[in-house]
């Protein structure tokens, strides 16, 4: 189960030749971004939260992302419906349980939404991940306070449960299966510092399992990626928002070569 | 009907001047591209969804902009009733089909919206404009599959049965209306990169549209606007996210020079 | 009553040092900007809307914003469950009427909220403050129509009946009350055609007055900071979107001898 960079860079090589329609219901916050680091990644984004359409729109894509940001009501009848769709067509569905542990409405959507409907990938930082799987953390808003290998545990839990690769993201991220656990090591500092770049490595981990049946794989090719242009962007970033900006030309302009000189994968 | 350098050059400095203000009714990914383009052309944005005051926002706009993307009921609710407004005070209305042919629900609003208030002004993709017409094209998402020219036949067909001048964009832009058909060769292949672009040229055809009676000139000089803005965008990005800040910057600082030397208008 | 560059920069490190959650109740349009900036200056923002979890968010935060941008009525319910959850925490509410006095709903609406639940501060420009204190202005859309001076007696009536900190942004900044008024002559006319960076101003009150119960004193703080970090983002900008990018890593950047040096509070 080990990834290599050559992994990697086919999955990347996949995503840019299918350009898979990757549909997000997703938080107000992120949407502008979101949509940008698919195109820039090579995929199609759409966004669309009506119940009368999810249905249709599940039909035409190649992914699902669920991401419970500005969560409210309406929405979750629509991820619910959205979700047992894409169960159906035999899409890969990815949770992004943004918040989770902050508020209760947060973690009961998320368990329900799981509960119901398992996913293919569950992406979230420790506090969300332990949250999901009760571990009674105390989460700071919609940032997290915990060390990923603190989350661990919950992650194996989840895994176990539901059958879903769990992506704990933080300094290194920890992907976790039935088969192991891939650590990543890439990323920089300035990252957590632009708001919305946890839910774009959740969209990118659906442009890659969109592609890649190996969802494990297709995991941490995703979050290798985002780590990897991260630090290329770092290095040319005076602050956050010309972080953003590097962030998404990086990742337009990634090579294999980038991939495969920075790769930090154990 | 020829439209000059001098045409576009007249309607962009009456929008900066009079700094017309436009009400949007739009989607939520775009909604602060949309307004950043706005105020970088001259004019004012203002967003308003909820059926409580969206009669009285138009009162006060001089064009109003109908955008489907991330639909629901509420709001097409909302957009019925502003459209009627604008029609009863006699401001342009611009239609923006994001997604026709993606979903029955987003044609069936479409259709319903340009049946009951016909628009000043349709501007979509060959998807959309095909779409809207009935002309059985299969739509991937928000993206368009199709050539421009493909949809020259909705595009008349639209034209003459709601009146409403029809721009299909892309490579080539087509502007159709009664009299005939202006084609824009401007513009560069990393626009349909950056999130929101197109919905950016349909704010742009509403500021123009608010200030110059003749929708047709004034939805040609608004492409022109947009292609050749891209064109001097493209020149320093380096990739999407700078392409997004260079055009912004560069529209603010358009010049009439600039559109003299790019214009690529027939 | 004097605010001095040293306590504006003990403020700012305040925020720096606690990081406070910042829960914002904001349009569609600023959430992505609005949540870069409390970022950028050293909080923690969340945005959450929904009537189940406003409560529990609220808890949670140091600072609630209420923002009347892209209004709609189950928005009007969380934001008045929201601050009254908010009064009884004792944590400072900070509310922002964008486009008060463009439509009786807004207006009627911002003075529901402030006689139900007073705010600690309220951040507008002329026309807003003008128009909640029915003082017969014209609002042109969201944007002001009017200088900062003319709404100085709206704000000294608001001052007084309710109690609040009122803040009328502009080319001048007026920071009102009841012992007295501090005027802040920092910034840039690039600002005003960045959207959203009058309800980012409004979200940095609520950051400094979450470390700062002097409300009148985190007001001027957070004006001058971004009056501060303008102008040194208007140095290097080419035009409003580079200016955005520029502000945000300024902001992230700005040190204790930028704000002595630039300061220009009276």
């Amino acid at each position: 189960m080990s990834i290599t960079a050559k992994n990697i860079c086919q999955n990347l090589d996949q995503v840019r030749l299918q350009s898979p329609l990757v549909h997000n219901i997703t938080n107000y916050v992120v949407m502008n971004l979101t949509a940008n680091a698919l195109l820039a990644v090579g995929a199609s984004p759409v966004m669309a939260h009506a119940r009368e359409e999810v249905e249709d729109m599940v039909n035409i894509a190649s992914a699902l992302v669920i991401n419970i940001g500005t969560l409210s009501t309406p929405w979750i009848h629509s991820m619910s419906k959205a979700a047992r769709q894409a169960q159906k067509k035999g899409i890969p569905i990815i949770y992004d349980p943004v918040g989770a542990g902050a508020t209760p409405f947060r973690t009961r959507t998320i368990r329900t939404l799981i509960q119901t409907v398992p996913a293919a990938i569950v992406r979230g930082n420790a506090s969300e991940i332990m949250a999901i799987a009760d571990d009674h953390s105390k989460t700071k808003g919609v940032d997290s306070a915990a060390a990923a290998e603190n989350a661990l545990a919950s992650a194996r839990w989840l895994n176990e449960k539901y059958g879903c690769v769990v992506c704990v993201s933080g300094a290194t991220d920890y992907i976790v299966d039935k088969n192991g656990v891939a650590m990543i090591k890439n990323g920089h500092v300035l990252m957590p510092k632009v708001t919305g770049l946890g839910c774009t490595a959740t969209a990118l981990c659906a442009a890659f399992a969109a592609v890649n049946p190996d969802h494990f794989a297709a995991t941490a090719a995703a979050m290798a990626v985002m780590g990897i242009v991260g630090e290329i962007a770092a290095e040319k970033a005076k602050g956050p928002a010309s972080m953003q900006v590097e962030f998404l030309d990086a990742l337009f302009n990634l090579t294999g070569e980038e991939i495969q000189q920075r790769l930090k994968i154990s």
